[in-house]
């Protein structure tokens, strides 16, 4: 599959089958998020995968919405990865302090990506989540007050009759401007 | 090329030779970065591409460190694409605002490394900066004083003995946990 097919490939995936997730298949996709660049390779992550039954149910709660208004697939998921932003490298903390520029963030986007298209290679789904309750997952997961989760992950298979969606995004010329705004 | 081995081939290449970037190839990168995905669909961006001589130069001059301590290939580069951050859907700001978390540098991140993994799929090279004067880009490029830049990074082919290095990246054991932190 070349990158283009792989692209088009991901998508995310809001439904999952109790088959679960092959350790081999999951260490690739964590392998792929760790080899991920990031600003001066501080790599300011760790990842805490969460693969069992009682505590999927009580973190896939923790990110449902309000009255359970959203996200109710969540403990359906096999395996979910929550992505810590750990402290960068002095240089790229001052570098970003100086700049207003967050960059652990960026690096975290960049890492959860190459997990969900290394997923995508292997016939698994993924949904990146950007909402849910940190303070009670932090709990659940003994995380240390002064650490912040980033984003977390679902992993697992999709039904087979599950839809691939044609992707929507705005045009090339709303998106690229050439030399100037 | 499976996905392993294309992000292996990735690295950032801070050398160029004067060989011009295809328009064809600039546009399937460009196509790459534009088919990201981000919260909510909400494509906070917009990408300005530099291959001006004239405003490479510039532009280039820009992202050198103090006293030209680093970053000094870039004016050699002869693409540089500047990844705006535009306004988010109302929905996913509130969300961020509500969470704290700034969803578009994630999204940044991720259309980024979709632009650089494309680019090396083609054999192009790239170099992601987060260091620039965003101040004078902005005035170079007609920026709009409302917008944000999230990141540079340079195009192009590098040298043909230009060294592949071997990644260095913190172990699985220290970058993973298992069910708790």
């Amino acid at each position: 599959m070349n990158f283009h097919d792989l692209i088009q490939t991901r998508q995310s995936v809001r439904k999952y089958t109790s088959k679960p997730v092959e350790q081999e298949k999951l260490i690739q996709c964590l392998d792929a998020a760790r080899l991920a660049p990031s600003a001066s390779n501080s790599q300011p992550w760790s990842f805490i995968v969460v693969n069992e039954n009682d505590l999927l149910q009580k973190v896939g709660k923790a990110c449902q919405g309000p009255m359970r208004s959203f996200n109710n697939f969540v403990p359906t998921a096999p395996v979910i990865l929550v992505m810590l932003i750990e402290k960068p490298k002095i240089l790229t903390e001052m570098g970003g302090r100086i700049k207003k520029k967050e960059y652990p963030l960026i690096d975290i986007g960049i890492a959860a990506e190459h997990f969900c298209l290394q997923a995508a290679e292997l016939g698994l789904g993924t949904c990146m989540l950007g909402w849910f309750n940190e303070k009670e997952i932090k709990l659940m997961l003994n995380i240390p007050e002064n650490r912040t989760i980033g984003l977390l992950i679902t992993l697992g298979y999709a039904p087979e009759n599950y839809l691939q969606r044609r992707k929507v995004r705005k045009p090339m010329d709303k998106t690229v401007k050439w030399n100037g705004y």
